[in-house]
């Protein structure tokens, strides 16, 4: 059994789900392991992970947009000393993960055919976003 | 150290919180470990994963319907191609879990007494769900 | 490999966020682990887990307004025999999460600069909570 950890860094352009299966795959193949389960941990607070489809765009900017409905600016915050996007950022983390353990099976990460894995961005500037990989398997 | 994966296929008939606790139990009880890490992970984006109460069933009946009321079918939504079930659905399942790591201990899942694990389909339709199982441990 | 589980019991005192991410190191520093997983498991269905700001304590109130304002007492629910503070709970308990994995990177805990690690208590009477704590690594 091994085990290896690696650091994701992921730019942002403001709120919206950036993908980011690929970079995972990409790393997996380099590590040799066939049977497993690999974690992906978000090391922030206004930025969570989703597990979307990755077919129609219509979704994404529907989730987005669902969002920011439920969790608003101007709603009856006291914490607003880091700007209206800060609080429903923090909202909007909490309602989704900052954490997804993803089995290994066959070499691949165990997806569904229409799984892609986001950085749900929740903020309005650009970010560097740090999201650690941990892997363990043989 | 030792690992196992297995798949399970969960038949549902409509919007409703299914318990699959049972059949976790029954293959993980197959695999002689004493200690370990059970990872559940629904591969599909129109269902998901909740550790709910396994008592009363009207827990479950509020759970559907509350779901229902804040990520209802008719909101303004792009995405409605694929039936009007399938946006809330997506959005159900972006705000409950698609995983979920449970602690084996004992031989036994460490779920609390009032703890069951079940599929939550979000979609009108019959479907068979594919739960993907990895188990770590010794 | 090795492993190691501990149950952690947490003291509340009605609804709000109950950082442990100290109990959590302490205990983790014990088992002299380099590289590794900790998975952290709420045993309960109306208290879940949360990873946020452990800076600013209007975070974590704006927190419990906020999931108070989307789950109110008083909704129309079928189950209210436990109380008006029990339906809220396990809505909320859904919205968020009952488990947590995080990467082990240096004998630490990968979390970001501002983020702790809370239970979440949805009910207004003191409760004791258990918390699994499952690790693995070397």
């Amino acid at each position: 059994m091994k085990q290896a950890v690696h650091i994701l860094s992921i730019s942002t352009r403001g709120q919206a789900l950036y993908e980011f299966t690929a970079a995972i795959g990409e790393w997996l193949r380099l590590q040799n392991i066939h049977t497993g389960l690999i974690t992906v941990f978000c090391r922030h607070t206004s930025a969570s992970l989703l597990i979307q489809e990755n077919a129609d765009p219509t979704v994404r900017r529907d989730l987005k947009a669902y969002f920011s409905r439920i969790a608003p600016e101007g709603g009856p915050y006291e914490h607003d000393s880091e700007g209206s996007d800060d609080m429903p950022a923090h909202l909007k983390t909490a309602l989704t993960q900052v954490q997804l353990s993803i089995p290994v099976v066959n070499g691949n990460l165990a997806l569904g055919t229409w799984q892609g894995v986001y950085l749900f961005e929740h903020r309005d500037r650009a970010h560097r976003r740090e999201v650690v990989l941990h892997l363990i398997g043989e």
